[in-house]
């Protein structure tokens, strides 16, 4: 079947893709886009490799380590520096645990209340997983930047996929963030102790702790060290939050920042919609993960389950133990809700609150934008229930 | 009279404090805690000192500057090392323009859900100045202490001020944030160029942007690098977030970690609330403030007339260049909203979106807590109007 597809497809850009794992449910093909779901996702603190949510924007390329090359430029300089993988693999290596959301994640529920563009996603496209590489902040430093410079605003990322036209995807993050010593942006080479999957970057990915996925670049061939940021479409006209009253007639993507840190954010992974849900002892069990960009932490996840007159603070089944600002994995949850006698459907609502004590907006309506990004409002999820008698 | 006062006040704390503005209008007088109006907070991007607000826990305390000493202590050591007021002015002179906020800022809305428990602030509990003074991290190197040090945690302050059994206020930061070099925490002895009066802190004033008024400590008289928090009752039994579902008799203050950063919030400051506003060729002129902790930046602020129908984007009026995460500062803004033809009452919402794009929550019922603090929701503000013919 691989090779049947491989010769029937020999002019399709993407026929070298890796083959995915059967519990991956697609949100595009071509680009191949896919998460779990949400049920499968919260079995575990470290999402497995092969169930970590993909999210590629053209083709995934195919990369010979051994002639692998990532090139280093400060701009306004000559100085170019290139890295072997090799090389990259003699900087310290330093391990981060860090989860990675699209910007996109739980678009589904903001698009029912008019409709926005991008890929259909559940609330599943995010996972968490330790990476493992050198750190940027010492790479850059081999390669003559002065983490204290003035010069430079920006680091600049482009991937070795490239677009029919031969143009990479790019993206960048500010030179803050990549210098900074609790930054912790690493040039990564391993995922869950293995070496990244081709769908997740192979050979090298740009892991950028708290920060859109959509930075978070994969494939990485060129850093670029700026006074700009990235020209690339996704970084300008893409991935940037606007005012629910912004339409496709009357949006500047200039005017909004491009998304970076995304902010507080939860899930309830099970039940899921509409399921039937059994009541044991008066008390039905609801789990999820809830994070924070930035390296803030969680400190609270409520839930109720009668439109907010009574709220349940969720026991904290796993969270690391790193304090922010460096806390940039996820936390699963989980809260025992007590049922009153009789209930036979319920909305089940949840929301969690940072170390900044910032917390999810109520509904889609007043954070709806046109894009279908930074969907974090409250989830809210229907549940039958069966009585255990 | 203020003869008189002194005389018939001989025994009481508060005898000595000093005069205050008579456009301060106090939530309480011993200690003296107040507010200005609305209005007046948004004439200027920096608050003359005279009509910053005041949030007292204690009686102002007498600082004779000459005989003044900062004591500096690194716990677990013998280290002590004393500074006084001139050896803080040879330290190299750091100036940030940095909003305080009281924790209880809009208390008064969330108390309208149900009773908590504080002074009644309007929205008015907050300002901005530039401070300038020594950098704390400057002054912890001097004391011997390794930024880079894992022994220690936080960093405590101690003020001057005492209550009637000898013990003076407390309160600590994060130690990262005080040796931080993004983090502009200052030992500041100037408040928008002049000695910082009595009232903020005279003669040094721990100034820490982006962090809860609380720990902004006043009067400081000791630092102590520990590995442990501020055991004072503000530190641990007060200025913590909870659920709403936690009442008085099931809190645990043990919990809830102590604010430090604050989430965005926003106010409508002009027109005030029940103010008759005049329509002018079909538009009202809404004014206010934004401003979101941790040194994020304000991106947008929403206004609506119609429940979120239809949403403005304000106009900034003033706002520092200076890019998150050092972004200090409030944001003032401003928004021509188009009135429709014969409205009489409306309601005004305004809300805010910061650089991680996080933004407020709708309403106080799913965010109150017993001590009334964080009240960020989205601010409402009803109007009259009168149409000019
Ligand atoms: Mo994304
Ligand atoms: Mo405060």
């Amino acid at each position: 079947e691989e090779a049947k597809q491989a010769t029937s497809n020999m002019s399709d850009p993407y026929c070298n893709d890796p083959r995915r794992h059967a519990a991956l449910k697609p949100a595009s093909v071509k680009p191949f886009n896919a998460e779990l779901p949400p049920s499968l996702l919260v079995e575990s603190f470290l999402t497995p490799n092969e169930l970590f949510y993909v999210r590629n924007h053209l083709p995934v390329p195919e990369v010979d380590v051994s002639a692998y090359e990532l090139e280093i430029e400060a701009e306004g300089t000559k100085k170019t520096v290139i890295l072997t993988y090799e090389e990259l693999k003699k900087f310290p290596k330093h391990t981060v645990t860090a989860t990675i959301m699209c910007a996109g994640n739980r678009r589904s529920e903001m698009t029912k209340v008019k409709t926005v563009k991008g890929l259909d996603w559940g609330a599943a496209a995010i996972g968490n997983a330790t990476w493992s590489g050198a750190r940027l902040r010492d790479v850059l430093r081999l390669a003559g930047i002065d983490e204290d410079s003035k010069e430079f605003n920006h680091v600049q990322f482009e991937g070795l996929d490239m677009d029919p036209t031969g143009k990479p995807y790019g993206a960048s993050i500010p030179f803050w963030k990549a210098v900074d010593k609790r930054g912790d942006v690493i040039l990564a080479y391993e995922m869950n102790g293995q070496p990244i999957p081709r769908d997740h970057g192979y050979p090298i990915r740009a892991i950028v702790p708290g920060i859109v996925g959509a930075r978070n670049v994969k494939w990485l061939g060129k850093i670029v060290v700026s006074k700009e940021e990235s020209d690339s479409h996704w970084q300008q006209n893409d991935y940037k939050g606007f005012s629910p009253s912004t339409d496709w007639d009357t949006v500047d993507f200039t005017k909004s920042p491009a998304i970076q840190e995304l902010p507080v954010i939860s899930a309830i992974c099970k039940p899921s919609p509409g399921q039937t849900v059994t009541v044991v002892d008066n008390h039905i069990l609801v789990q999820g993960y809830a994070w924070s960009g930035g390296g803030q932490k969680i400190v609270r996840v409520d839930v109720t389950i009668d439109g907010g007159n009574s709220w349940h603070v969720a026991t904290f089944d796993h969270q690391d133990e790193t304090p922010s600002p460096q806390h940039w994995a996820w936390t699963l949850w989980s809260a025992r809700i007590p049922i009153p006698k009789g209930s036979k459907n319920i909305e089940i609502w949840a929301k969690a609150v940072d170390s900044s004590y910032n917390t999810q907006p109520e509904s889609f309506k007043n954070i709806w934008n046109l894009r279908g990004v930074l969907s974090n409002a409250y989830h809210r999820v229907p549940a039958e229930l069966k009585w255990k008698r």
